[in-house]
């Protein structure tokens, strides 16, 4: 059975160009780059090449790039080093949709002497700029605002916000890991502070990510060790994941364009076919403003978890809210911040593409769906109460 | 020109059969293990082998380990987490010979509340005991010792020093990145707590650590985001290194015996001969106990960067200290620590072999150093004056 893999906002195939760039740095060039040999420096060299090509995809310059060895860490990175910088200020901004990396980071804050604002969005997804300007004060270290959403593909206006809290003098961070390598983003003309980039999320490999940290803004140090990455981040670095980061770094930067339209094309075409062919669908967040490749789709009446399991039958892989949060049966936090009704909410599915997809799959996936919403929903009595409703 | 890598404290070979054993990972088998489908739970599956192959190879139980991104994480995460479980506690005890994962994370805490016992140690390296135990007080919440030492080699009495801090009920830490995989580590019968360890320090990936975490042991994260790691470690598993990781541990464990006999034989010849050819050459630390790959020697009036440039000529990788404490013009902090003299210290080579090592390997380093150090000797006025001095 084939895999149609259309779980890429979970993560993604390591480009074969990916990889091969990285296979020298296992078992032949494997030295350290702080060691004090030509060895080692020459794989100090290749860190160099790599710092530059994702400063190049993302309008920065190379020393204000800082490898992580996640998202995770990135975020947590420019968090803790602002609330560390600016010790008297108790605030920090965001919203209720992100990734748990900074949602449950947030909590964990509030539950520990920070006044922490989650700025709520509207049923399209859509953030409510006048709660989050009207929530700044002088107490405010940080605002910090997803660029794209993970399960709704809804993307947020950063670049505006940024400048708009940046004249405010206050910092602003970003969770760029699904937007970068699928959209066009260019921090230089902004007021962005801080951006979160992950590896795995744009066919780099899993375990590397990257902080950008624009010159000038105050830092400390998340991970304390050594002098790695200039001070920044302690820690031997990951060569051959940080080689293969700045190979996925080229490669987006030359086919973002391709990228978009490819995707995006088999997205519509996905999404089109199944809100024609199964009543009581959905799509969730602003239909016009998202991210090319992604996919949010309510049916009512059924469980999400039970679709999911039929279509891996088929070797189809998707997801039900975001992987992150999985384990969990409560519905996806973000469908519940939008507003979406529990009994679709309950029954969402995002799928979520990538270059390598193609039209073939997508067809499978068309004529594969609406049997299985149609089975579960015999099965289902709410289905039943509410076509006696009706 | 061949390449003599005898720098294996720094970063060692990724074993081939670690590297095939990750190979699947990156573009084949690239599911997130979170995700709920066939494609991602078999990873999944392979995280938890790797799991109880690494819990094998130190006598702890699966649920005990966590995985990290280096070996400074790991050391971050044991320090933070108790500092936090016991917020009314405000002192920490380590030593002076630690890694900077420890030593800059301690210096860190003196200056931000904490009170910070930095435990001396003696000519040989040997840990004062007395000043260690008379440190400790109702108000320490932790103490960290290393394993093994990184540069001197200098193997640390943990087992029996753990039973005693247990006995006063506080939380023991031990850096153990350079011990695992080079000597036999077994947590059941003693008092530690915490233990760190990273991956490429014994033939495994880069980007991968260990923090093993004793059952009931007081906990809370250090990289707050998902639910991976059972809560207690978000961002998406480093599925290809992990499972490196643990193929690496399973090949420590059978070839820890075997590796100890040969790596000394090598080390002790190398040791015997550059003695028995150079002048005023020592060896630092004691050579009774230490890591058996391990030999850092000084030669007293040369330059250990000299050194290193010369051998590396010869295609020789070697190492003048900690890697980590690279690019500083102090000498090492460890060899301070111990009292080396100033003129010896800074003239101090690091050789750490691992079992790909050859004997040629060693003979060509005993032929090629006693010529090098003479030329240096030549050219240093220190050696000159010091023999008009004799």
């Amino acid at each position: 059975m084939n895999t149609i893999y259309v779980d890429n906002n979970a993560t993604t195939r390591v480009a074969p160009e990916v990889l091969e760039a990285m296979l020298p740095y296992f078992s032949d060039l494997y030295g350290n780059p702080s060691s004090m040999h030509t060895f080692g420096g020459k794989v100090g060299y290749k860190i160099k090449e790599a710092r530059a090509k994702i400063a190049e995809l993302i309008g920065a310059m190379p020393e204000e790039i800082v490898f992580t060895s996640c998202g995770t860490e990135s975020d947590s990175t420019a968090i803790w080093a602002t609330l560390e910088s600016y010790p008297d200020k108790r605030h920090v901004v965001t919203t209720r949709v992100e990734h748990p990396a900074i949602k449950n980071l947030g909590e964990h804050l509030s539950k520990n002497g920070y006044r922490v604002t989650f700025v709520p969005v509207d049923r399209q997804g859509s953030l409510d700029l006048d709660y989050l300007y009207n929530s700044l004060s002088d107490d405010t270290a940080i605002v910090s605002i997803m660029w794209a959403n993970n399960e709704s593909g809804v993307i947020y206006p950063v670049e505006e916000i940024s400048q708009e809290i940046k004249q405010r003098g206050i910092v602003f961070h970003t969770d760029a890991v699904q937007a970068v390598g699928k959209i066009p983003v260019d921090v230089k003309s902004t007021g962005i502070d801080f951006l979160s980039i992950s590896g795995h999320k744009f066919h780099g490999p899993k375990g590397v990510g990257v902080l950008y940290v624009r010159k000038g803004t105050k830092f400390s140090s998340f991970m304390i060790g050594g002098h790695q990455e200039h001070g920044r981040r302690g820690g031997t670095e990951n060569v051959a994941s940080i080689i293969g980061l700045g190979k996925a770094a080229e490669l987006a930067a030359q086919r973002l364009s391709v990228y978009g339209a490819k995707v995006r094309s088999l997205r519509d075409k996905l999404e089109e076919e199944i809100l024609a062919r199964i009543p009581n669908a959905m799509i969730n967040g602003n239909r016009d403003n998202r991210l090319p490749n992604t996919t949010s789709i309510s049916f009512e009446y059924v469980e999400g978890e039970s679709i999911l399991l039929m279509l891996d039958e088929f070797g189809i892989c998707a997801s039900s809210g975001s992987a992150c949060t999985s384990g969990s049966l409560e519905p996806s936090h973000v469908l519940r911040a939008m507003g979406v009704p529990f009994t679709a909410a309950h029954g969402s599915i995002r799928f979520s593409l990538s270059s390598y997809n193609t039209e073939e799959e997508i067809d499978f996936i068309i004529a594969k769906l609406p049997p299985i919403i149609e089975r579960l929903r015999e099965m289902s009595p709410f289905w039943h109460e509410a076509a006696v409703a009706k």
